[in-house]
């Protein structure tokens, strides 16, 4: 596992982390995302029909990195791939996001679309 | 000029950008980083051995992300290029970032090895 323990609190926070990805015209995408993480594994929320979803189809590899607001200079980047794009089709991980992220919303217009992107990571660094 | 007026703010506070690009292995980095802005071209510091400025010599593509510390969901995206890598042997440039960000330093050992990634963007998305 290479995340190393005195960083986990940044991927057990709700915290923002900045998604980098390759879109399929050769630019590269960055974005601030949602997470939770199992222990194991990172999982983010995103549609099919958004770049998030697209670029991951395309291309799997990602990057992501988190700073800690309360210390900014201290930060994890995980380095790793989107091992599986899994349909969300009611929408029940981004409700567990939007609960973690203490979200409120009455509706999720485009749940049919809602995909949910695994991603293993391979390698970090942090400061 | 690609970046809309109503976030430019998010360049000219002295707020983390998370820098994506590509490594020459292939896989993707994220990292936060310093940022100055002069209207048209951003500037980064970094050295030429580490990670940040291998990339940028070997694949000019970046992207980065810079989320609002006081409104979250409020964020830039700039997509574009390190169109010159700029010695920086006396680290000047480094000082100006210093300054900006309000971190007292004594000394830069690295100084010799110290490069501006100066970088045009050619798109941006925001929220």
């Amino acid at each position: 596992m290479p995340i190393p323990e005195s960083h986990l609190d940044l991927l057990e926070r709700p915290l923002f982390a900045h998604l980098a990805q390759l879109r399929p015209d050769g630019r590269l995408q960055s974005n601030p995302v949602w997470y939770a993480w199992d222990g194991r594994r990172l999982r983010l929320t995103t549609t099919s029909d958004r770049h998030k979803g697209r670029n991951a189809v395309a291309d799997p590899r990602i990057a992501l990195s988190i700073h800690d607001p309360d210390r900014p200079y201290r930060y994890l980047e995980v380095r790793g791939e989107v091992e599986a794009i899994e349909p969300d089709p009611h929408g029940e991980f981004f409700d567990v996001l939007a609960k973690r992220y203490d979200l409120a919303y009455d509706e999720l217009p485009d749940a049919a679309r809602r995909v949910v992107l695994v991603i293993a990571p391979h390698a970090a660094s942090w400061q």
